[in-house]
């Protein structure tokens, strides 16, 4: 098949993109196996110095731009924000990041470490509308995460990476934020390994993009979701159609699912996922019979989580989780 | 000098060991540098399939053993067993493991599952002797973790690693626990990066080891630390010498800064230490004048955390954790 992303352009991504950011740690558990009722590779993206995957797109793209800009302007929940900051800040270029003002107070924080000034909006107006007249004004470059091919490039380094250390994958899950994590990955994983079937996991309280795929236009709501990384108001309309073309399935996630999940990770893998970083796993932990004895891959997107939300998955993982099906609780 | 283990056991040591304890991370954020006042490198055991560094002298020992046995007997608090189980399973040798009935529950039901039978024996009676007893009585193979230099010298490769990884540093601070980590890794340094400092780290309630270091003979004393991997009753007299020939200074951490640490790692590298695997960060958070400005590199040894216990520390990282000098709480 044709994907969006071509196999060159994801290789050649990889020559671009700060190694700092490339071959993470694809980790297994077998007490993970066990509690989800399948084998699972986990692809840890949260320890690279801005603890998410963002950096591979923002490197990707910054390092392809044919003049360097003197600014650039983007909007971000915080993660795609810290990648646009870093790779901008260290190529001399200025950063100026729109966040709508409920950021996770870490995320922000990071980000103005990172070099970027950041113009909070009130939650609720139309911060995208706002970046790109200021952007105008300002004569800044305007960066749109899920709009320029490079980014999904970049991600799709992951999707290399995951067919080189987990081997033959009967799915591979991806959470759908703006749409380019999975583009890469997906044109990667089609283009190579074509039986491994690319899941889409969405959170059920940001349902535009879900909307957007089944009628196949851009689709507005508002995100009410404790996983920023997916909470998308209205998807962009190329991001919907390259989606579109490397899914095979979709899986919407609850909120207390992706808490469940990420206190599945603190307590069976010793590591700190956001929600959005939860998803997949948190998909396969509410759809265990779908994966029965299957062999999948996931990604820990980020790890950048609200200390409140942290406190309150490791109260949980005390207990144990569970899944779809009655189990006795310890 | 010539240090406890030669270079070239520990080069050699790598090539045993199975691939999947070898090369992993080596984190570093600016939030964990600019709370600590100084460049920390973090290399991440906790990973692997045993989460801990306990792999490496494991496999280093079961490998280099000239006859198999068919049955090893060892003691542990759960993470060296982990290690042990798997290496026997693996090779088809039968394992049993003795350990004190306080044991960290996730540790036990870790042993079992990688095919170990448990003995747990009541807390403060002598559990080595009693695995001692059992493995003449059993016709076992006797595993002493400590005094094995195969197992030294797999802990080893963490420093070749790290010098690797890291390139030149001012110090290295390295939990001691029976001593096999310190001994391995403070060898590798001394021999190829002999301006790196090398400074033990101990829990201030399991004295034993510190006390045994300053009279250079086995000292007793009861451990009461919630650093398990710590928490060492009666050195052995061969590991003390070599302990001592590679250390340049040792710290002793309190219970609190261990907590303090764990939060730490939570919030600011997305990481879950268990005690011992944050001591080495503890003895910084609480003695950051002798730290400062240095670039300085440290082992999280292991993330088997008690789930009460990461509670705690998740709890904790809501607020800024804080070191040595007085600052603002946010």
């Amino acid at each position: 098949m044709t994907t969006p992303i071509i196999e060159a352009d994801i290789a050649g991504a990889r020559a671009l993109i700060d190694p700092v950011f490339l071959d993470s740690p694809l980790v297994q558990q077998e007490t993970i196996d066990e509690q989800l009722g399948c084998k699972v590779a986990l692809k840890v993206e949260t320890l690279n110095p801005i603890r998410s995957f963002k950096g591979r797109g923002t490197e990707a793209l910054m390092a392809s731009l044919h003049s360097k800009p003197a600014h650039v302007v983007t909007t971000s929940s915080g993660n795609f924000g810290q990648g646009v900051a870093r790779a901008a800040t260290r190529r001399g270029i200025r950063s100026t990041i729109f966040s709508a003002d409920d950021i996770n107070p870490g995320k922000l924080a990071a980000m103005q470490r990172l070099g970027a000034e950041v113009r909070l909006v009130p939650v609720g107006e139309d911060f995208k509308a706002a970046a790109r007249q200021a952007a105008v004004a300002m004569g800044a470059f305007y960066i749109e995460d899920g709009d320029h091919p490079e980014i999904a490039a970049g991600a799709g380094t992951i999707g290399m990476e995951i067919i080189r250390q987990a081997g033959v994958l009967d799915a591979v899950l991806v959470q759908i934020g703006d749409g380019a994590l999975i583009t890469g990955i997906g044109s990667w994983i089609k283009a190579t390994s074509p039986g491994t079937r690319v899941i889409g996991v969405t959170a059920k309280s940001a349902p535009a993009m879900r909307k957007s795929l089944a009628q196949r236009k851009p689709v507005s709501a508002t995100p009410r979701t404790i996983a920023d990384g997916m909470a998308i108001d209205t998807p962009i309309a190329s991001s919907i159609n390259a989606v579109a073309a490397v899914i095979d399935d979709i899986i919407e996630v609850e909120e207390d699912a992706l808490v469940d999940a990420m206190a599945l990770l603190l307590r069976e893998a010793s590591l700190v996922a956001e929600p959005s970083g939860a998803a997949g796993v948190a998909a396969i932990l509410r759809n265990g019979e779908m994966f029965r004895t299957l062999k999948v891959a996931t990604i820990i997107t980020g790890g950048n989580t609200r200390p409140e939300l942290l406190a309150e998955a490791a109260a949980r993982a005390k207990k144990r989780v569970h899944g779809d099906k009655p189990e006795i609780v310890a």
